[in-house]
């Protein structure tokens, strides 16, 4: 096994074992850039490493040497010694970009002798110290793990005492003396002397790279990037060039595009005489690259030209690092550059034009992130920057919400005519829907990513922050209380980032949102591309328009329920619920059917002949009554029977575990009355639309089965009830009646249940839930635990589990299929519009996905990605 | 395909086409019994029936006359004329016995000339038109449905008028007079004469016996007792025989042997002069069969050896109607008698030492209800009969409960020393359980049959009845408010029939229970016919040794939880749950810690090296803190905290979905110091008992997995601690850790879990309620609703659902015994103790089922069964 590379041994697809820093150095080294002479230990070394309880074994330490000894004949320099030393930086290089999480040392190589000899050399004896001085800081903080405060704090006491504002401006002698001093204290917070070994440098600066793999910082951001453990990181070692080590010298950063907007041409900061470390610490103002066109046209163009011939190699906008020693540039590091969502938008319709990528790179370049971001407001960059959340909750839907708080839906639907609110609830229920969608944001203590909250405000394309339980809500006073000790009171001002989850005192400026020409354009791409078909959770005609609008190829999932929850319908609605006999219950629902025969026509008209799917009634019915005292009140008056009735039957009505409880098809089938009166509204809206001339498609399914015999036990009554309205009105209208698979026995059986149903739609939600038996509201409590603790890397709510539920819905299709190959089967649950999942669900055959209108664009993107991936694998 | 079949075509094992009475008259007639001579129009006739719109066919038309004429033949009478009329009986007889639930026609093929002949004949004008107003009465019931009442009330006014008592006493000319009237009152009400053809008779007859099969109380009798609604019912034509023909006849039932008792020898009852009717509709009082022995030794020696004769033919006792006439006895019908429990058991132990049957066919006689009610107190026969129930709940837990009302634990506690006692609660919670030990009966409003109330009462043998939704709970007020208007108060006596769900006002007088000699004796026979093994859940020495001394071949089960429960261990484990930091919780635990401890080396004493498998910590924390305020107060004064401090972790681990919750190994791995805790405690037992020289075999086992790295994470814990303390101790204890697979995921995924696990046991409650996605405590709500609409035939968390969950529990061993083929594989939820579950349990390969101590006798008979079944069908 070799663990030492010289750059121009490897090339830009070794990522693997040079990392990303170490593929691409090898990479310009090989394309002729002037990139610094060095080699990439690799990731591999950084894992037997480990395996050898953090050693460095003989065979690593002896390749090492001789890569050194090469280095010394190639730049003709001397390590550690003589009249040209030759010095080093030592860098950490991972598989993918970990930017800012691992560590480096700079300047490695000086000892007494050597700083001695530089300062002879360069004839610039500051410099030398001030080498010297940095290397002795890093390898204190790197190596040692020491504080680099009893650094900072002796220099900062130096400035104070020479007056200056910048290290650079302090004096020879006391940048002489300061380098001194630092192996003073250095000596004295270790009890050992400052390494003069060069070697004895290197192998312990190489230790601490591979040794900050494993740093907290590091651990989580993977943790966050889905970056495997088991990677490691690999080391760079490089002859060091200086940008501070003469007034003709400078160090810079540079993209080859814009980042934030994506437009063409060089975007970055240099600083005269520095090194790169002083451009991040941004102790001094850096200067425009446009700066150094003026003041240095020779390396302009050079560096322009190398921009552009590194982006035609990478095919991406570049992201470099720049030093010019002497009037010499050096190429240090290049990497496909970090953008924001309109920019990659941009950057890759723009690459397609200059004929550098194909549609099909374009779309695998984009991610989920970069369509979500411009589908929602976002906050200023600026604005997140310089504000301080002062609470975190679960990123339950994109986009950034300020308003003012109001703690219940009466006060939201009074005030949001006249001001943005905020709706903040310790869980929302579905009553509090039309105030969701007055709200500019939502706020929920409790919930997690698929709660109610959650899902409705995806739904509708709110911000919303989700279980967010640091907070205590304290309701009777109608006051929330902050870790930090901020109290909020109802009127005060909020604003909420659906895209972290952060929560800000205050309102904070927003950059806006719209249906940008570019994404126009990618959308229009993606249709050529499409794999699997994507339609949209929409309950009503404005969210399908939205859906269709981003290209929606039908309605995936109508939750009718939604449809009780306006004032008129509600209240009916709750009179069926009271109702003590059947005919009391089946006038309550007579007084509900115009209104929801309205509502489906206009969906149906929205779909103009495109598949709609109309799930009957799902939620326990104790969802639909009032909570508070003064609502009960108010019910029972209009009502005319007493708070007691009220309590009664919502008493009755309790559930242990109302996930599990009376709800879906088991209401449907101890109130079949509801059936028919969904029928009849459904039915009639589709001969109403008709005989108007709009092209229908509807299919009904049907919630929670978990037997064939429920289903058929419904579908019967639908039928009946269809066939007497069709004859009544003496119009045929094709409808469909399937049944969503939702839980696991349904899956198990689904051969029985094929037998009986047009159609299957996994409710992958709910199935979710019963398979691992655990509840996406209460599973917050300790799905933290359940990541620190390595047990689980990702939320099963969010991203699907292929492993276990993937296995039941596998091998629901292939015994469905055999007595039903053409059955059409689809998804409908949230994981519809989570990339990896749809890219799974498009992998083992489903005809659609259905998410969130606002979703549709990434599911869209999703079924793309998977469609050329399946054509590029076979 | 044949349709008719006379007597002596037939024989016993033709049930399915003859029906049980069809079947056995032919058995009879072919051994040469006195059995009045007939034909059986067989179970397929009846569906034929039933597929032709409810009409015979002409071919059954013809067949039937065919028969007639033979019938005619052999009794030298004529049908419906003639000097020797044949009259006929016409009942029905279904494959398996539903005593009364169908219709019968008598003394058919009068008319008004056949009755004059009979009185001509017989001499006896008055039975001649006794009969044919008897034969009126009949037809018109069953055959036109017209109500009895309106010729009853007319033999009541005649009863008057001539001041007698008895139908018989009615003078002869009033007989006659009657039979006309009859006529009549026919004729006024169906707008039709009373049929005189004797075949238009006969044919609206068994057409009427075939309709009988679909009323409403057949149904429901067949749904009771899972008798197919496609079997249909056979209908037997027989000569009549007379025992009302003289003073020289009689009619009567008998047993062959003691049917309450077992006791060998005839018991039974007969009247004079009378036919079968009368004895059932007790209007005269009947003569024990010991009278007949002195009145007419000779019939009753005839009897007596037939009897004999029918049980060596049957293997079984008898249950037989005779009838003489003038002198001559007939057999009209003999079956298998229905027996108590106690009897079943005494009579397969006579039979076996009689050499009539085999072990074999005592094993297989003997049922889950037989042996269920020896193991408990039952109320007396006579007290059931007398005292009209008030309300009906489910029978959650078996035996008789009375006693005085009380609605909280703590009044329980206080006045059980001094009476019996009754708990009433809207549900129970972990905090009664001391309580349900003390109190005689548990009545709860809520729940199903596997509520937490009823899982507990069965474990303990303690009489439950779940789930009384009718009964109103005033708690306020301390009050029941029953259905017919009954209010029980506290203090009030009520009696509970765990046994049939019934509750009874008042006291009812109860016969006793005792592990009687002959369970004992049956107890010894299974052993040598034992099959899968039986374990018990059982939570602590002292149920575990009621389990052992049923035969229990170890725990299945032990519910660590149980063990806080007690007054001075509930305190320290609040004191955890409320804990602030991991110190204070683990400082809680140590308190804990010495009582569990003795807890676990109690049960491996009583064990004595059989498998005792320990779960660690299950229900959710909430489930320990107190509900009520005053609860609360006293807690927070014992902790030296506030009300709110409490009310507010209330608050926080408050769940939506409790059952997929903050539960099982999702508490271990959040709080992993309970999984020390309880390690020490159980290792740390098993270590002292080791050294006091008991032989020791724990099993530890993690509930709720639903990935391997969550068991992986507690194994290793547990392996940890356990390790540290055989260490300190210097001695080696062996152990298992092993899994439950109680979610669906669990089971999908078990091959990797099998990898790592020693053991596993299914916990089909939760698989069960997490497969088909309802709660066993919700589906209470709508379970009704589906039995009714044929949906669901029985309750899956009573009897094991085979197709659905019995798929996931297949797959699981399938895959599991691929990568472990020697993994010990049981289950441990309630359907363990259910007969046809066992059977199933035991066919699919598993090694043992555990079940609560009460039910191991007849988890043992059906292994028995089972074992039986599966050698006899190699």
């Amino acid at each position: 096994m070799k663990y030492v590379y010289l750059f121009n041994e490897g090339n830009k697809d070794m990522r693997d074992i040079l990392g990303g820093k170490g593929a691409n150095l090898a990479e310009m080294t090989n394309i002729g850039l002037p990139v610094p002479k060095g080699f990439t230990i690799t990731t591999e070394a950084c894992n037997f490493y480990y395996k050898a309880q953090e050693k460095l074994t003989d065979s690593i330490l002896s390749e090492i040497k001789k890569a050194i000894k090469i280095l010394e004949n190639e730049t003709n320099k001397e390590f550690g010694k003589g009249d040209k030393p030759l010095l080093l930086s030592v860098r950490s290089g991972a598989r993918a970009s970990m930017p800012g999480m691992m560590d480096s040392v700079l300047n490695l190589g000086i000892n007494d002798e050597v700083c001695e000899s530089i300062a002879k050399n360069t004839n610039n004896r500051k410099f030398a110290y001030d080498s010297y001085r940095r290397f002795i800081t890093m390898y204190s903080d790197v190596v040692k793990g020491l504080n680099r405060n009893y650094f900072e704090k002796y220099i900062s006491l130096a400035k104070d005492k020479y007056k200056v504002n910048s290290d650079a401006d302090i004096p020879e002698d006391a940048m002489v003396k300061m380098a001194k001093d630092f192996k003073k204290i250095y000596q004295k917070l270790t009890h050992e002397e400052f390494p003069q070994d060069p070697y004895v440098q290197l192998f312990n600066a190489i230790c601490a790279v591979f040794k900050s793999w494993n740093n907290e910082r590091a651990k989580y951001y993977r943790k966050l990037n889905n970056i495997s453990d088991d990677w490691g990181t690999a080391v760079n070692v490089q002859e060091m060039v200086y940008g501070n080590s003469s007034d003709n010298s400078l160090t810079g950063v540079a993209f080859s595009r814009n980042p934030a907007t994506g437009e063409k041409g060089l975007f970055g900061e240099y600083l005269d005489n520095a090194q790169g470390e002083d451009v991040v610490a941004g102790i001094r103002t850096p200067k425009s690259i446009d700066d150094l066109k003026k003041e240095n046209k020779a390396i302009y163009d050079e560096f322009k030209d190398i921009s552009e011939k590194l982006e035609k190699h990478y095919k991406d906008m570049q992201d470099m690092e720049f030093t010019v020693e002497n009037n010499k540039l050096y190429i240090l590091q290049t990497r496909n550059g970090k953008r924001t969502g309109k920019a990659a938008l941009r950057i890759v319709l723009d690459l397609i034009r200059e004929g550098i990528i194909t549609y099909e790179e374009a779309i695998d370049r984009i991610s989920e992130d970069d369509i979500s971001s411009l589908l929602h407001e976002n906050y200023e960059d600026n604005e997140l920057k310089i504000n301080k959340p002062i609470a975190k909750g679960l990123p339950a839907s994109p986009g950034a919400g300020s308003g003012t708080i109001y703690f219940d839906s009466d006060s939201i639907l009074k005030h949001s005519k006249n001001e943005d609110t905020i709706l903040v609830r310790l869980e929302t229920s579905p009553e509090d829907i039309v105030s969701m969608k007055h709200a500019k944001g939502i706020l929920t203590i409790r919930g997690g990513m698929t709660s109610h909250a959650a899902v409705v405000a995806r739904g509708m394309g709110t911000c919303c922050v989700s279980g967010c339980e640091e907070v205590i809500l304290d309701e009777a006073n109608r006051k929330l209380k902050f870790k930090d000790g901020t109290i909020l009171k109802e009127g005060d001002k909020i604003s909420l980032d659906g895209n972290t989850g952060l929560v800000y005192k205050g309102i904070l400026k927003k950059t806006s949102a719209s249906l940008s020409s570019d994404l126009r354009i990618f959308l229009k791409i993606l249709e050529k591309y499409e794999g699997i078909k994507v339609r949209a959770n929409a309950d009503n005609a404005v969210d399908a328009k939205v859906a269709f609008g981003f290209g929606a190829s039908g309605v995936g999932l109508c939750r009718t329920e939604h449809m009780f929850f306006n004032e008129k319908r509600i209240f009916s609605f709750r009179k069926m619920i009271l109702a003590s006999d059947k005919e009391t219950r089946k006038k309550a629902l007579l007084e509900i059917l115009p209104y929801q025969k309205n509502d489906f026509k206009e969906l149906f008209i929205a779909a103009q002949g495109k598949p709609v799917i109309i799930r009957y009634l799902d939620p326990p019915l104790h969802e639909f009554l009032p909570k508070e005292k003064e609502d009960i009140e108010i019910l029972a008056k209009a009502l005319n029977i007493t708070n007691k009735d009220i309590q009664k039957r919502i008493d009755e009505l309790k559930e242990f575990n109302p996930m599990m409880g009376h709800r879906g098809c088991r209401l449907l089938i101890t109130f079949p009355e509801i059936i028919v009166m969904q029928t009849e509204s459904l039915i009639g809206a589709a001969i109403e639309a008709k005989k108007s001339g709009t092209k229908i498609n509807p299919e009904i399914m049907i919630p929670l089965i978990s037997d064939f015999k429920e289903f058929v036990f419904i579908k019967n009554i639908v039928n009946q009830t269809a066939n007497a309205l069709m004859k009544k009105n003496n119009v045929v209208v094709s409808y469909k009646v399937g049944t969503m698979l939702e839980t696991p026995r349904a899956a198990l059986l689904s051969r029985d249940i094929a037998n009986e149903s047009d159609f299957f739609s996994f409710g992958t939600n709910d199935l979710t839930q019963m398979t691992y038996g655990f509840s996406r509201d209460d599973a917050g409590k300790f799905l933290n635990e359940y990541y620190n603790k390595n047990i689980f890397s990702y939320d099963p709510f969010v991203r699907f589990d292929n492993e276990g539920v993937g296995r039941l819905i596998e091998g629901a299709i292939k015994i469905s299929k055999k007595v039903k190959p053409d059955l059409e089967i689809g998804i409908c649950g949230e994981h519809g519009g989570n990339l990896e999942s749809v890219e799974y669900f498009s992998k083992i055959g489903l005809d659609y996905v259905s998410c969130s209108p606002f979703r549709v664009p990434i599911a869209r993107l999703a079924s793309a990605k998977a469609n050329i991936h399946k054509k590029n694998s076979k």
